[in-house]
Order: structure tokens, then sequence, then C-alpha cells
């Protein structure tokens, strides 16, 4: 997945807001169902974020280009985690441990089904 | 309505990003709603703009305070068209004439009921 | 220019956030710049938006693939516009015409020198 | 700092978006300067994000007034860390360790001095 720094994702400091590297990692979970032809909202829900970890180790600039790359790291009952890391060429700038869930449409947060599971292991191993 | 520029809301170059103004904009236009108790989300439908006419006389940077003011210009049968600007104390930065109109959840376009008109006439004037 | 719509992107009205569109046609504009090896910020000074017209003809979602189209309509002494457009397929969403000017990093507006006259020319025509 | 969720914080999930619970948390550091008359982009550099531990508990709708807690748990030589947690009257939906660190406008990390620290302490205690 590979994503253009423009204006709009930058501050007055120069370089790319700090929320956005979790846009950046949100569009390359979304990327990998749209690739495949689903998409991230199912039938019977959607995958909502329960926690996250992130370290900031460098900054992005207007016009660079950075690449995401993501890693299913554990597969639980209701919830899955992943590794996303944002790069510039081969420098790591941004690395996060993100833990999702899936909700029905009231917010209820449910089982992963084996279709799910299946999906998820597709989409990012 | 009194708005603070943060970080978000400027780019690399120093400034509130162009389409920020819109935003602050919006944000006028629900607060109106939000502060009579009402949402722009209505039982039958919301609104959605339809033509915008923008003007850019001069930037806001990080930490100002801006205000939007909103005026009715227009109330036709489908379509209603305010005039908002934005100010930093007496200095107009931006003015937009914004042409809004009132969709179904299906995105059809309905006629203002005399419902509605009669809650823009209150909101806006 | 290709651009995916993310859930970022989008609003709880289901579809693109209105201000998103003139997001999407900055980014084609910065991209211009960028495919060449340039920056739209030069040693001399930036662009700066002076003047918008929009028009909403349809609403993008989640998922979708949109393509933004640019044409340089007029070049003055100390301004130029273009004519950028959002398409779905062949369906288009949304037109804006926009004038931009050249501004030194004072924010004062500079007379559009041969240079930039000449990539202004190179990039949109 | 109080803060209203309007369309921009939204997707079409119907909730806020979850990188904008972290532009909330920024608005509220970068309010506790101005609110002293203070900018949070001082003379000899600025304030970057090192680290950051999120959990998410419960979904911010349109429309709602949403409040946000700030508390400095750690000052080191190089960095301190602040919790911060957003509230929708008494109940909790969101909860952030930042890690900050002062950096030079060359990027640079620099040790926070005496009046860094006693600002710190100021505005967070």
């Amino acid at each position: 997945m590979k994503i253009r720094v423009y204006y709009e994702d930058t501050d007055v400091g120069g370089v790319v807001y700090h929320s956005n590297y979790l846009n950046f990692c949100e569009r390359a979970r979304s990327e990998a169902f749209f690739e495949k032809g689903m998409s991230p909202v199912m039938q019977n829900g959607h995958f909502v974020v329960k926690d996250i970890q992130a370290s900031y180790i460098a900054s992005a600039k207007l016009g660079e280009i950075l690449y995401v790359k993501t890693a299913l790291m554990e597969l639980k009952r209701v919830s899955f985690k992943l590794r996303q890391e944002v790069y510039r060429d081969e420098e790591k700038l941004f690395e996060m441990d993100i833990t999702l869930a899936f909700v029905d449409f009231e917010g209820k947060i449910k089982k992963l089904e084996p279709q799910n599971l299946e999906i998820l292991n597709l989409l990012f191993t």
C-alpha cells in the first residue's frame, strides 16, 4: 500500500500531523478488502478499533511516498491484533499494534465467525 | 460561532488549509441546529451541498480565534442559499455563498416543507 | 489522478464529506507537480486559493474509485484558473472552477513569472 | 476542554472516526497553551509525539458534547507523559497515555529546559 503525502496531511510544523499515520494505516486495512472485491463493512457488522500502541520514529514530509505494511499478529475469539508499519523507502517512520473487534450495526461486539477468521487470514497474512 | 485554529486545521504552508474554511462554515450551520436542541439530521432526511461560491481574502494561523457569521439569502422550493463569512476580529478572511438542498435517506431531493422553512427562518435570520 | 474513497473521507451521512472533494482536487494539482519531479512549494513561494465555484452533482461512497480531471482555463498576470472535475467512471460527481495565485513566503501576491507560466502550461494542458 | 462532534468528525459508521480522538486530545493540549496566552510553538522549538497507548471504550456521535481531561503523569529529561481522557458526561469514551518530546526546528530532540518544565507543570497539573 503506497501513500503520497499531500498538503492536507501536513500541519504548520511542516510534517505529517500525528493522527494521520493512523489514517494511513486504516486506508491500508480497507484497501486489503477493496483489492479482493470485498468491503470492510460486511452484511452483519463492521470492525472497530479497541486498542492502539503506536511509536513515532521519524517524520514524513509533503510529497514523500510512504508504504504501509500490515501483518496479522493474533486472532482471538472477539478481537484480532495487527502490526502496521509505515516506511519511507527502507526507513521505518511509524509502528503500531492495533487491536480491532467486530461489532454489529447496534455497536455490540460479536464473536468473530469462521468466515471472518478466514477473511482476516486471507487479507493480512 | 467561535472557532479556534488548531494544528489539524493548518498545513505546511503555515496557514489554515483551504478546504477547512468550508468545515468551519459547516460547523456553524450544524451548531445553529444543536443550539436549539435540534439536529441537522431530521426524521425524513438531511441537507446536502449543491453549490458553492467562495472567496479567500486572507489567511488564518494556528491559535487564532475566528468567527463565522451566517445569513439566509434565499429560500426556494427545493433549495436555499446562505451567505457565510469567516472573520478574525473585524477582518473578513473568507466569504461563501452556499446553496443547500434537502434530501431523503435515499439521496432524493425533496421539496422543502413548511416545517423546514420555519426552521431555516428561525435558525439563520 | 485516481483516488479511492476511504473511511476518513466519509461522514455520518454515508457519503464523502463535501469539503473533501476540494482535497481530492488539491491532491490532483499537487500530484501534477510531483509526477514531474517538482514540488508545488517553489523556491520563491507557493500557490494559494483565491476563488472557488463548485457544483455538487452526485455523491461518492466508501470504497469507490474516483478520477480527477484538471484543465487550465485562464492564465493572467497574477492568477490562473483551473477547471477540475471528479468522476466515478463516466459520471461526473463534482465540478469546480478554482482561481489560484502565487504568493511569496510572507504571503504577498507575486506576478507569475515566465518560469511559472511555463510550468503551469506544462502541467495542466 | 469542551468539544462538539461535527459532521467532519464522523464517518460512514455513524460515529467519530477513530483517529479524531487523537485530534481532540491535541486540541486540548494546544488550548492549554492558548488559554495562558502562550503557543505550543515556542521560540526554540515545538513538541512532537513519540508514543501513544490508547483504549477505545465507547463511541461518540454527531452533535454530542465531549470533554477532554489532561493530567501530567511523568516528566523526564527529554520527554513527558500525559494521560488524556475523553468523556461524554460521566462516561469515559477514550483514554490515552501520550509521550511527547521537545524538538528544535530541525527536528532534533532537545533536553527539556527549566522554563519548559515550569510551563508543563503550570499547564497540566
